[in-house]
């Protein structure tokens, strides 16, 4: 059985993704959750993330004696494995766009990653107020994501960004989690995109694991000194 | 014919990778070079690729109506239009190693990237010797991309990262180049992979056009003041 490592569930916007796609998909696997306890070398987290991905970090995807790690490689091998679930938009154009999607997605919008990480059990709306106000960077990633979003949910009708769900909806996932906890301003339709997204089943799952945690992890809490 | 958007040959190292990796395949294509004039909102660089990139960033591919941008879904579409010239690993388990370390690099070796940036003409040995003695991110990242060669390099006996030459090599190219103009102190056998892939046709073509270029752009240039 498919093993996935991922991190806290109410922090850890990475391993979000392929928890999501494999769930929202019905892939079987077994989840590791190794708990952030801190990122030095010697934590339990690098110890025990360390024997299956070389790089240091969730999520990892061990497969028999493979190991897959990077959010975005896990997508593509699920996706390789699994052609009958259609995870990839099926167009080939469709098919390079929501690539094109997900790639701007993994290595860009750091603004909006580092000032509003993810933390979904937290109302955060206040700090987000002051974020909105004071950082430009955050709100030019959110009009480039919403410019991104509404094109998309216009050409395909919805209710995903390529029509059906597809890798895309779970790279974009843990946006949707932030746009809620920081209480972010976006048009309607977006708004709306947002909430069919923490609907889906796959994604409700990994919110009430999330929720479930009472865990406070402080490196990840610019905005809280408790719960 | 595929158009390919770039930036400056000298300093652009993520436009080097598509477009080495279509040269270096012997896939036809027509090159458009965009100057990093400035990244401002109306500078011709961003006039220009927000033609086809709606993220305004090099490199972009445009096929017929399509506009594929961001260098890994660019390589990912080029090796699904082009199966014939196997640009990824032909079995599952080194392709998804192959897409792993390629996505590592793709969101990874921040510090690497921002205190060595590409600059292939330069030689800049002297900022890399105090890089290195300053910055332990630089030495980290080092490292790692060290352990991750050394063991590609012996479980596929070379001379490329997974045999023969793959995206992954296209991928580190500019890491090659990086470790050279800085003199960035490597084991032998990972300086004689660098060497290797710096005598690649695809990237000695991309070479000689940065040498060609003789131009200055300051905001790529942390360690000179002039040519
Ligand atoms: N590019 C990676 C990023 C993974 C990542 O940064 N994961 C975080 C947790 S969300 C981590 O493990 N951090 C540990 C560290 O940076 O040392 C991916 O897409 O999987
Ligand atoms: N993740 C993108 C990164 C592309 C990128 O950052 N390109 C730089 C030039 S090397 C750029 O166009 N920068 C313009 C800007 O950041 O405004 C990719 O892999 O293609």
């Amino acid at each position: 059985m498919l093993k996935l490592y991922i991190g806290n569930k109410n922090y850890s916007s990475w391993s979000m993704r392929p928890w999501v796609l494999l769930k929202q998909a019905g892939i079987p696997f077994e989840e590791v959750m190794v708990r952030f306890d801190s990122f030095g070398g010697d934590s339990n987290f690098k110890q025990t993330v360390g024997t299956v991905n070389p790089a240091g970090r969730v999520p990892a995807l061990v497969d028999g004696d493979l190991s897959v790690w990077d959010s975005l490689a896990i997508a593509e091998y699920v996706a390789e494995q699994h052609p009958e679930k259609q995870l990839w938009p099926q167009a080939a154009k469709a098919r390079a766009r929501a690539r094109s999607v997900c790639a701007e997605m993994h290595a860009g919008f750091g603004a909006l990653r580092s000032h509003c990480p993810m933390n979904i059990e937290a109302s955060l709306t206040e700090a987000g107020a002051i974020v909105w106000r004071d950082q430009q960077g955050v709100r030019d990633d959110l009009q480039r994501i919403t410019e991104m979003w509404t094109a998309l949910l216009q050409e395909h009708r919805g209710p995903m960004l390529f029509g059906e769900f597809t890798v895309a909806d779970a790279y974009f996932a843990p946006v949707c989690m932030r746009i809620k906890s920081y209480g972010l301003p976006v048009p309607g339709p977006i708004a709306e995109y947002t909430q069919r997204v923490r609907e889906l089943p796959g994604v409700k799952a990994w919110i009430d694991g999330a929720l479930a945690e009472k865990d406070f992890v402080a490196f990840d809490e610019p905005y809280r000194t408790s719960r």
